[in-house]
Formats: C-alpha cells, sequence, structure tokens
C-alpha cells in the first residue's frame, strides 16, 4: 500500500484531496494540515483549514464558496451581532458554530489538537488521516502599513492573517508574513513518522506562503521531508501569472517571489522539492525549472471537477514514479 | 419613586415581573436572580433562570413554553449530537446558544457574572435592574435513589438540579436538595445594596425552594431582607394542593414541606415573610397563616395573561401597603 503524505492549506488542498483519494483509493494518506490560520473568536477555537479539509472530504463543504458548511444558516451569528459582539466579517455560520464548540470544548478538557481532530474527524470519515501540523499556538500575522501610526516615516502594523485575508481581502501590501509561534512549536504526533514512513510527500496546490509555508516553518518537518528519501512533488498555486484562487501574489511578494510557477518552485527550492508541476499555460517555463534541478512537467491544472482533479494528482504520482526511478 | 426589591426564580419569577412592571410602570425594580440552577454545557455558562427573566421582560421569549427564545431553531444543537456531544435533553437553540456564547466569553475574559448580566440586558432592555444572587459559582444538587449503587440498603446520588428538573423531569422522589457552594458565596454587587434601600420586597410565585430558597441560601441576603424593616410580601405558587406549574412538590416534600399554601408561608416563615397572598381556591388556609403571624389574603393568582397578572402584583403591593400601615 502506497504511503502518501500531503502538506495542505484550506480550499486548494482539500479540493486537490478529493481529487488524490479518487486516484489513489487504495493509498494511506496522511494529511499534515496548516494551523497558522486557527484563530479565537467568540472564546472558541476556529480552525478553518483543518475544518475545510474535512469537510471537503466528509461530504460537509459548501462546494460553491469552498469553505464552511453546505445548507448552512447565520442565526447565531445574527444573534451575537445583535449583543454588539464581532466580527462580523468572519463567516461562522451554524453548523460551524458547532464543530468550533465542540473542538473548544475538547480543548478546555485538556485534549491536544490533533485528539480533538481525530475526535471531529470520526464523525466526518475523511477516509484520510487528517494531523494538524502542530498542537502548539502558531498563528500567522501579517506585517501591513499603519496610515495611524505616529512618526515622519509612518508605521507599520502586524494583524492576523485572517483579518489581513478576509476582512482586508488582501487589499494592502503585505511587508511580511510571520508564523508567530512556528519556531518553538514541534509538530503534532505522528507527523514526522508519517513522513518518514511515507513512500511519496505531495504539496498540493495551495499557497506555498502561508499554508504550506507555514506547515514547513514548523522545526523538524522541513527535515523529515528532506531527510526521509523519497521523491516530494509539488503542483503549482500560480497558472500564467496569478495565483488559480485566492490572493497568495500579495503574500509572495511580502517574501520576495514573484507571482509565477517557476518562481513558487524556486522558492521551494531543489534541496527539498523533487518534481514540480506547472499548467499548460507555463509550458514555456519547464526548462528554467528543470535547469534549477528541480523535474519538471506541464499539465492541466485548473481543478475544475473531481475528475480533473485526480488527473492532476494521478500526474503529480506518475512525476514522483520518474523521480524514484 | 417606589424601590421594590423582586426575588426571581425562572418562568413564574419572570411572568409576576412582567405584570408588576405593568402594574407599577414608575417604581424602580430590583431582580435578585437565581443561578442555583446554572449549568455548563457544551464549555458554556447557561444561566437558566437570569435569561429567562432577561428574555421574558425584553421580549424575546417563547410566550408559549415560557423558556427560551421565540421563532428558535435547533442547528446548533442538531449538529452537536451528530458529533455525539450532548446532553440532548436540555433545550438549546440557536439564539440562545449566542447569549452563552458572549457571557462565556466575558467570563473567560474576567468579567462576573453580574457585569455580563449587565451587558446582555443592555440589548433586552428588561426596564427592570436584573442582578445575579451571587457572582460566586452556587449549583443546586438534588439527591436521588440510585438503583446502580451497591450495599443492601441500596445507594444514593446528587444530580444537578437540571438533570433532576428537565431529564428526569422530578420523576423520582428528591431526598434532600442542596445549593453547592451556596455557604460560602457572597451576594452579587448591588444586592444587599438596593435589599437595604427598599421600600418593599416581594417573593413572587416561584419555587420556594430550588428558586427563592437558592436565593435566600446565600449567607447575608435573607439577613438583610430581615434588617431592612420593609414589608416582606410573597405569593403563593401553590394553588389548591398543586404547584401552579412545574413539580415544586417533589423539592418541597424532600425539605419536609406539604405543597399546600399555607405550609410554604409557613415554610418561610413569619420571621421573614410579612404577607403572603394565596389563590381564591385556598380562601380556607387564610386564618391558618394569620395564625402564624403572617398577614394573609385570598386573591386570584393564575398568570393567565399580563392583565390577570399585572392585578396580583397590584394585590402583593397594596398588601405590603397594609402591613406597613
Amino acid at each position: 500500500m502506497q504511503r502518501i503524505v500531503v502538506l495542505a492549506g484550506g480550499i486548494g488542498g482539500a479540493r486537490f484531496l478529493r481529487g488524490l483519494r479518487s486516484a489513489a483509493p487504495d493509498a494511506e494518506i496522511t494529511v499534515v494540515g496548516n494551523t497558522g490560520d486557527d484563530i479565537h473568536l467568540f472564546g472558541l477555537k476556529v480552525c478553518p483549514d483543518l475544518d475545510t479539509v474535512m469537510y471537503t472530504l466528509g461530504g460537509g463543504i459548501h462546494e460553491g464558496q469552498g469553505w464552511g458548511r453546505a445548507d448552512e444558516t447565520f442565526t447565531v451569528k445574527e444573534e451575537l451581532a445583535a449583543y454588539g459582539v464581532g466580527p462580523e466579517w468572519f463567516g461562522l455560520g451554524d453548523r460551524d458554530f458547532a464543530t468550533h464548540i465542540v473542538r473548544t470544548q475538547m480543548i478546555a478538557a485538556g485534549y491536544p489538537l490533533s485528539a480533538v481532530t481525530e475526535a471531529l474527524c470520526a464523525r466526518w470519515q475523511p477516509g484520510v488521516r487528517l494531523l494538524p501540523m502542530t498542537d502548539d499556538r502558531v498563528e500567522t500575522h501579517v506585517l501591513i502599513d499603519d496610515p495611524e501610526a505616529q512618526g515622519e516615516e509612518g508605521g507599520r502594523k502586524a494583524v492576523h492573517f485572517q483579518e489581513y485575508w478576509v476582512r482586508l481581502r488582501a487589499s494592502v501590501d503585505a511587508h511580511a508574513v510571520v508564523p508567530v509561534g512556528a519556531e518553538t512549536a514541534k509538530p503534532a504526533p505522528g507527523v514526522l513518522e508519517a513522513i518518514a514512513a511515507s513512500d511519496v510527500v505531495l504539496f498540493p496546490p495551495s499557497n506555498p506562503v502561508v499554508s504550506v509555508g507555514t506547515i514547513l516553518a514548523v522545526p523538524g518537518i522541513r527535515e523529515a521531508i528532506a531527510d526521509a528519501g523519497v521523491p516530494v512533488v509539488g503542483l503549482s498555486p500560480i497558472v500564467g501569472d496569478a495565483p488559480v484562487r485566492g490572493m497568495a501574489d500579495k503574500v509572495l511578494s511580502a517574501v520576495g517571489v514573484e507571482t509565477t510557477a517557476a518562481a513558487v518552485a524556486a522558492h521551494y527550492g531543489s534541496g527539498l522539492l523533487d518534481g514540480w508541476l506547472v499548467d499548460t499555460v507555463d509550458a514555456g517555463t519547464v526548462g528554467a525549472v528543470e535547469d534549477a534541478g528541480i523535474r519538471c512537467r506541464a499539465v492541466p491544472l485548473m481543478m475544475s471537477d473531481e475528475h480533473a482533479t485526480a488527473e492532476m494528482a494521478r500526474e503529480a504520482l506518475r512525476l514522483a514514479e520518474e523521480v524514484r526511478a
């Protein structure tokens, strides 16, 4: 049985995983999920990326928007607003609230996030083993201009990633992206073991900075991947000169990376990445990526439906076998 | 301006208060609310009696059932059940959940329950000052037979009041009612001051054991009422030989009190109670109550609508003036 480890962010990672599960139905898939965009709202612990993976693979996702629950209602949120309690910019629905209530209650009772995630997945049966990257608190902050700051040169301030992404919709420049707490975080139980035992490691077309990058920022994970001695293959989240979805260009530029498929591959680096899939529109960049020591193929990378996504996953596994051979 | 202090439980207290507010629109009404039936559910702090008063006076109550919110939905609860998380026997609706989320978040932030209650009332504008009896944790437990207990004589166990009242529907005998924590609780800020400054103290037709009795179990409150030197008038929750609503007979018998209007008056005692209203069907008991040193009148005590309830409140205030004169 093939053992596959996937480092996943939210929507892109979750959709890719659905295709992968379909492409490799007999594989044992372990997902290491990003928790850097976790946030405490209304006193509840919200894990957007873990939940997006869980809901998507468990059949509960709102297909249209890619996050949150299908058939969702917003009564609790409206009532909270009636109390003057926000934020209103974060879309928590009633069904979703239940997940956060269960999680918060279990964490208050002393369970680590990894145990909580396993308990939640007992309901959703995602068909993969979903692990948070860490049980420790990591919170991605984004440094932006602060127009209200004093001083001649103007000031900057750090905001929670969700505030940057959801409230501000990445409409202002990001000067830095900092996964606060990552440097002292430990990989969650099972993460390093799964990587060491894997046959292949995949980076789905998730955000290379705030999703995959945050997971790699947890000490030990990048090293474990490099040490595993197995093919590491990624899929470009950039098609042409724009992210397939989301606003990855803003956070890429914060870390000095161009918004191109080739630049993202170089950002991961040949020390980590063995293979890289770019979209057919970026076929012209294959040579440059290969010159940088990363095997590269151009294939359709639009996750328009599960069939297309499964085909992407098959291409990634094929490239992994090429790398292995 | 007349200053009225009311010791209130849930449904009976709340409905009486609506009548009182209508009967004495210019009075300054302070409600000391029972918190002995507070319960932590799903990691959230739920205060059923405070909320029933707040929702009833604020126009948000489910009129038919007397507790919970009007136009309520139960999505969160259904989702919690889908996670296997209960209890399912406690009816928390989506609108209601928001109240408990706000309360729990404020308490976690360090606010005492009295400050939280004031903040919640800023939305509901109940037209009274609603104070919890205490900011400390008091939890009413009921001692019942435990059929699973070992030993020749059989054992007993203590259950939370809500488990006895809501889950078991008081279907088994209560051997004792214990307000755990009451002996070390302090009255919430403002409670003793309101009593000392009051012109009259009223006991609505609330449960004399688990509602008014629990409030009186907080050290200092009973003494403050006795020391205030103002008329203290109660309304019988027992009409004929049955509680008007609820299952007060079970908890009355646990404290050795008969389920009659006269016995409840004697339970409060002439040292505390100056006046007592019984229903017209209990007119025959007026003499016995007065013989015990408590002025007594028989008037209609069914809170069938706000008009009837206001008339009950007027009778209570009239009796207070008789006592004063």
